[in-house]
């Protein structure tokens, strides 16, 4: 039951490999002086995490307003009983897409969550890319 | 691939519930005036949330110093390729438990992430609970 586990820094290339294997993650962004976090489905496009979700005005739809909003995107893929496993966080500019073939592309890639109901295509640069692997401690 | 899923809301009491039976979720806080988020695991007890994780200085180590920092906690249990499950997160002040008793009986409770981490015991009061089921929709 309490197996030792040490923690594998990832690098930054491991970290998007891996989070293009998976659909879904969390996204974390500020809502009213609060911190707010919702799933959301991602994928990976060079630099770019892109990601479907409803943030309501959490990201300034003005382009270019001031750089972008600051939001931090999580993503993991953990056996809970065994504690093994590995977690992604980016933290990055976050801007909506706008250019509408684009939007239609990630639209049609992008599963959304709850159908019918308003949501957005954001695009998240890759900053800060962090991430570890939960492996069997060497003793 | 695409069927249609809608959201159902969740009672506290529904949240507070389905938040027992998952050991893990994540963390989320301000570090350095950025979004972080973090895996931890996790009880419910009363109407608190207790969890262990690494937060470093995040949340403040002096009792009472300003009714604690407020932070997010989300856990989930998803079905990604079928976008079915749920998400709960709650959002409230957070504090150290202090009560080495208490301290004690949480360690033993929650298992570490990480051998050998220093790692925090921390109780976060359920201030504001949400959660959503998703749901095939009706047609």
């Amino acid at each position: 039951m309490s197996e030792a586990r040490q923690r594998t820094e990832l690098s930054r290339m491991e970290c998007l490999l891996l989070l293009g294997e998976v659909p879904l993650g969390r996204v974390v962004f500020t809502q009213r002086a609060l911190p707010a976090i919702r799933p959301a489905s991602h994928l990976v496009e060079a630099d770019q995490i892109i990601i479907r979700a409803n943030l309501g005005t959490a990201v300034s739809r003005r382009p270019g307003h001031d750089g972008g909003t600051v939001i931090a995107y999580q993503a993991d893929l953990i056996d809970a009983a065994e504690r093994l496993g590995w977690s992604i966080v980016v933290v990055g500019r976050a801007d909506h897409v706008t250019d509408l073939t684009d939007v239609d592309r990630y639209r049609r890639a992008l599963q959304p969550w709850v159908t019918a109901e308003s949501d957005d295509i954001i695009a998240i640069r890759t900053d800060m890319v962090t991430g570890f692997r939960l492996v069997p401690a060497v003793a």
